[in-house]
């Protein structure tokens, strides 16, 4: 074949009772299932361009592939020749980053929310003048470096490749951490809502810092003027700092990871509160009973752990965990005083994870009023078609006794 | 009977079937289905207090009751003998005003959420020395002297009864609207979010302004600077007017009502942006047509109708409404502009709405992601058992395309 003849994009076809109106609507995701698996297209590379077919060979858009997943192929765009190379890449960045800095302002947020982005699967996290990216599909894994350089391109000297994690296990790819462009020793000190993190990039846990929580910090930090603060679960201090910011008299983080509370001090100590700020290393249920039996009380208890209910299979136990949570936390809150319970777990639906939060708060004898809730912020926005995955969840309550 | 001997509360019982860990579990109210209806309980005169017995006759909690409503009574206390006096109204108040100002600052928001608040049934807004009250129970109707005196003490000088609208009507209770403490005439100017409404207490819609949408407001200005901004169902001038105080370069008001958009004006006059604010007055459907018609676009455009699906028998064609709204105010958006899109719906469920929305920005030709959804201020609380009742939804979409 020579150089000016470029390799026909290989086809997929969807099966003939599947409805193409789906993906005509913009919804990006391809089911195996959907697919005429045949020996040819189980031959396509993972992340290889192919073109989407309806049942009558009608094309309807331009595709990553991924036979061993799930989700097959991953609608890049609604043109069928499209071409997926750096210009395209950098037209979607620049589209993403100007709702960024028109939101937020300092150069520090998610910069890519996959499908809602337009680049499904991949998720970029901006740290200033470095950037973290996770291609957790094929289709990216291929054109990771294509990546790394639209971000140089926006002026981003350090990129770093995260290839690790359950979104990439699912999709049957490698574990990969490397820098792709420049190279960060230290922990980067980020600013959100007047207070400072330390994200370390390279050894923290998922991208180093969290940001979807941005606005929920912010809400409660609306209430913390003059209070004490428990946050458990703290990571870096993402509730305990933001309160401290806004003027909250004393912050306890606790936390099971020495490294994210050695940051989180370092946040703090940045800060100039280091004086109004302790950390407890342990079990986070452990040391709320504890501090339970002690009688101890805050005007503000904050509870954001891991997923407990990652998938379906692990609803119910996880659920359960929540309304543990719930109950260990609620005796911890002076009356009057404030409970804030999160769950980024996929699998609790909101109506959910809200009844196991109340059935926990009620088991412990409190009586609440339900005041704020709220999602992961603007810069992890979500695909219209994708509506009901959003995972994270933060309820606010008042306990009124 | 003699002074020192107070008239027994009459007695409410549950059927035999009916559980009653719902009001131990803290559920406000009791359905009249619920309830052993005899003729000593139909003789109970609406608005009077009574102890609601279970069916083995154990005193469950103190009730206001209405034979006259689906919800027969409402739990005041779990106290089967609280006295449900000014007492204990002001220490309701006063636990609802702590709140209030911890949250907000200035005196201008919703003091009391009915049952969230532990006054079921009641709504009283504040607006700096006015409030109004709009005791929609019977028992509150009964205790309004009580509850304009406890305000009062709270150093509200101008205490207005609204005893009008549909809930009222749903309970059977009588339309009346009259100072019962001081008296304003002229329209107050209310501060919120940095922008300057003017409400007007007595001519207005429902209380005068809506607090309700307060944080919405908020989101919204902070993506307005230097922005166009069109915005509809403005009513007296919500969303635009919080844009103008954060930057944005103008704002088109559409309102059916002349007095609506005269109070807009008057706000954007005081604000010294009445420069940059003009008004439209019209059916908000045959502007938006228009305006499409003549290729007009905003960077941000908002839509906050009245309730077109208030109850479960208009869900349908309420829900039509909505993507018709959504239809319609899509193609005025600029590409990467926002599009916010509010329900008041008490039957229109977040999935309903969303998905209405979606379709209809669908079938504008427009390909969105979904940034923000909020609901209601914190100044709203929900009560842990009607969490399902949230009735504010809002939505904003960014345009891609």
């Amino acid at each position: 074949m020579s150089d000016s003849t470029p390799t026909p994009r290989p086809t997929l076809r969807l099966k003939p009772k599947v409805d193409a109106k789906r993906i005509r609507h913009g919804h990006p995701w391809v089911y195996l299932d959907d697919i005429v698996a045949d020996r040819r297209s189980r031959a396509i590379a993972p992340g290889s361009l192919a073109v989407l077919e309806d049942a009558d060979r009608v094309p309807l858009a331009t595709v990553g592939v991924n036979m061993g997943s799930r989700i097959a192929a991953r609608v890049l765009s609604l043109d069928p020749d499209a071409a997926i190379d750096g210009a395209w890449i950098a037209a979607r960045l620049s589209t993403a980053v100007t709702h960024r800095d028109r939101l937020i302002g300092a150069p520090f947020y998610r910069l890519i929310h996959a499908e809602a982005d337009g680049m499904p699967g991949v998720v970029i996290d901006r740290f200033g003048e470095a950037a973290v990216v996770q291609p957790n599909a094929a289709w990216a894994d291929v054109l990771v470096e294509e990546i790394a350089a639209a971000l140089s391109d926006l002026g981003i000297a350090h990129v770093l490749l995260n290839a690790s994690g359950r979104a990439r296990t699912t999709e049957g790819l490698s574990d990969e951490t490397r820098w792709l462009r420049g190279g960060l020793d230290a922990a980067v000190a980020v600013p959100m809502n007047g207070a400072t993190y330390m994200a370390d990039l390279t050894g923290g846990q998922k991208t180093g810092l969290f940001f979807d929580q941005r606005p929920n910090h912010a809400f409660l930090a609306g209430l913390a003027k003059d209070a004490t603060v428990l946050d458990v679960f703290s990571h870096v201090g993402g509730f305990g700092l933001a309160a401290l910011a806004a003027g909250a008299v004393s912050a306890l983080a606790v936390d099971g990871s020495a490294p994210a509370l050695a940051l989180a001090e370092e946040g703090a100590s940045r800060m100039g509160r280091a004086e109004a700020f302790t950390t407890r290393k342990g079990d986070a249920f452990d040391v709320m009973t504890a501090l339970g039996e002690d009688g101890m009380r805050f005007d503000i208890v904050v509870a954001d752990p891991p997923a407990f209910a990652p998938a379906k299979p692990a609803l119910t136990a996880g659920l359960r965990a929540y309304e543990r949570v719930a109950r260990l936390a609620a005796p911890l809150v002076a009356s009057g005083g404030y409970l804030t319970l999160c769950s980024c777990s996929h699998a609790a639906e909101l109506s959910k994870f809200r009844a196991s939060c109340i059935r926990g708060i009620g088991r412990a004898g409190r009586t609440a009023q339900l005041i704020h809730t709220g999602f992961a912020g603007a810069d992890h926005p979500v695909h219209p078609q994708l509506a009901e995955s959003g995972y994270l969840k933060t309820l606010t309550f008042r306990l009124l006794d």
